[in-house]
């Protein structure tokens, strides 16, 4: 959907004659009051579920969750998967042309933030004619736009489901973003964000950023079980493979000479892959590297950074919350070391002060941050349960 | 000290002619039975001690912990401060010429082992006619060189203090290890090892392997407490300073006008400074890549990721640690997420199963790993009880 108007942002700048890519499923009800508005997190897109026609690899982001019969069950509710301005699956973003400039924005592309996102998807739900939505949801990033559709827009929500969340980053949060940033950045093929128009994408850095993002979305436990120490590829035990060069069974020559077997040999390098997890997250990195925008993994990391809406209530959570009306879901994973369930209990313990009616899962989960996009029998089914109240509530 | 014959390496390769730097610190006795070898960590040297003459700022790395009358207590035992083959401290290492080509190693520098630095530790004890330590010391890798020597060596050593270490590292520990060195070998300076020649050094690689390393020694209740979300540099509150941009102040009109002058204003930029965490770590960076030798960051990662002592025993830790004669201390940190108590704990349990004497520390600590180098009176006051025991013993 084109959009001529300005949209003020808040680092006071404004942007025009931009573009929202948004996909829906299911029908608007005639009382046009079943809608669900899907957020996405850094890596996603407004594609959330289902699949493109001959397309089998296509599925969306979100397709365990969101379709017909699903938890969020889209024979019921008409879901609204959109992507955020400043990303690259669609949206105008900074590898669009600047139509003050008429040149393509890239590193020039106005700093957005969860707020800005919201604004412009309320735009959006205006041009659809929706006033208010059953629920608004997402997962990390998209569980702040969620979080933040209750204290922009209190009257056009009536649930906010709040995933893997957080009410603002932590300092370490910080951190890994400004180390990937800076990956980034320091790219020669980056340009200073200006790398389209000298033909060249800033890989290395994308590569190491995506790297970084991987470790901190899965849990020690879940990369332990994984990959644990595993050597890549498989290596035959030396009595079954290539003679490892010699002393490289160890030091201890009575008990590791009667051992040798078991143990295949290391390839003794710095730069080789040697581990499992090596390869994976190179893989991870190369893969990302690919498709993902340079000047987009700045913006969202900032969006991500910037958010706080405690900021402007002296870090009150509680005073920053009270114009929330909505109904709340929030659910964390037990091992989530990014945005752990602490944090999302911060949001539910300021919610319970302003005696709105919020339910909290927290599931006992391996998988670490990663979790929210995962099937587990407990989480689909709190997630579910939660929208048949809805649907009920309604009918 | 100069050793002539070659080094054999766990890798099949050799290392010849090469220098070990060393510092020493109290006095050999007679008995030759005082001696104390502390193993150094990744970003450490020889120079565990006191200061040089006329530079104030040349304290030891781990000064805290040894001198004269510190836990470490120097008036009675001679400590010996030592720098590993392939560090960039003084020890022959990459920036230094092969003797065999007449050209400098760069990358061709042989792939060094724990238990290679170990073996080089113990003829640097032999030139020194040191055939049995009162105690071995080290934390993190250096712990690991602790406990090496008691698998290696068991006969020439009577004590091993291993402080915040393991008996590996986890997937994770490789995982962030390989980011560090892809950040480096991708860095177009990095020339595949040879930088040298090309009269560059792969700074923006070190930076980005410096900031994921400094994250990793700290703890997010650390980090939160020194920087927190805090804006760098401090600004004045909006209604005290520049007037912030229009819209900056937050999406809620009534309560954020409200609240306007408690929060200064972000700047709303992706490349600059925003956060105090920011702007620590790029400085961390910065320092590190002035000073470290991006070879000898791949070899002192690859030598702990390589260390694994149960290796060789199909994993079997507590058959791995059988060899071991000497008595053990064994330090850990609540909060030490990278080296975390659990992985203490196993290397306990294993010489419990062995029948070995053993104390365990556990200290409740919120600097996260890098609290083995900080001042903490329980953390000091245990190492001091454990080498008086060993002082009355030899008494």
């Amino acid at each position: 959907m084109h959009f001529e108007p300005a949209l003020p942002l808040q680092s006071g700048a404004s942007i025009r004659e931009y573009a929202l890519t948004f996909e829906t499923y299911g029908q608007l009800n005639a009382a046009r009051d079943n809608a669900v508005l899907v957020c996405h997190a850094l890596n996603a897109s407004h594609h959330v579920a289902g699949r493109y026609a001959g397309q089998d690899k296509s599925e969306g982001w979100w397709d365990n969750m969101i379709g017909p019969g699903k938890p969020v069950d889209t024979d019921r509710f008409f879901v609204i998967g959109i992507n955020n301005l400043g990303s690259c699956f669609g949206s105008t973003g900074p590898m669009h042309v600047n139509p003050d400039t008429g040149r393509v924005y890239g590193a020039d592309f106005p700093v957005v933030t969860v707020e800005d996102w919201v604004d412009a998807q309320a735009r959006l739900l205006d041009q659809l004619g929706i006033t208010q939505l059953a629920a608004v949801m997402g997962g990390s990033l998209g569980g702040m736009q969620a979080l933040s559709w209750t204290l922009q827009y209190p009257e056009r929500v009536r649930h906010a489901v709040v995933v893997a969340s957080a009410p603002n980053l932590s300092a370490e949060n910080i951190a890994f973003n400004e180390v990937a940033r800076r990956a980034i950045v320091t790219d020669p093929d980056f340009h200073g964000g200006h790398f389209y128009e000298h033909g060249v994408l800033p890989r290395r850095g994308l590569r190491i950023a995506r790297m970084i993002g991987h470790i901190t979305y899965l849990s020690d436990d879940v990369m332990n079980e994984k990959f644990g120490r595993e050597l890549r590829p498989p290596t035959l035990p030396a009595s079954q493979g290539a003679l490892p060069p010699q002393g490289a069974l160890g030091p201890i020559g009575g008990p590791s000479a009667l051992a040798a077997p078991l143990a295949p040999a290391y390839r003794y390098s710095t730069q080789d892959v040697e581990f499992q997890i090596e390869s994976y997250l190179r893989h991870q990195g190369d893969k990302f590297s690919e498709y993902f925008d340079a000047n987009t993994y700045l913006l969202i990391t900032r969006a991500l950074d910037y958010f706080d809406p405690a900021r402007a209530f002296d870090g009150d959570l509680t005073r920053a919350l009270a114009r929330a009306a909505a109904k709340f879901l929030l659910v964390s994973f037990s091992t989530d070391w990014r945005f752990a369930p602490a944090r999302s209990r911060e949001i539910v313990k300021a919610l319970l002060e302003n005696r709105r009616a919020v339910s909290y899962a927290e599931i006992d989960a391996p998988h670490g941050h990663d979790a929210f996009l995962l099937d587990d029998a407990r989480y689909m089914g709190v997630v579910r349960s939660y929208f048949e109240s809805i649907g009920r509530a309604q009918a």
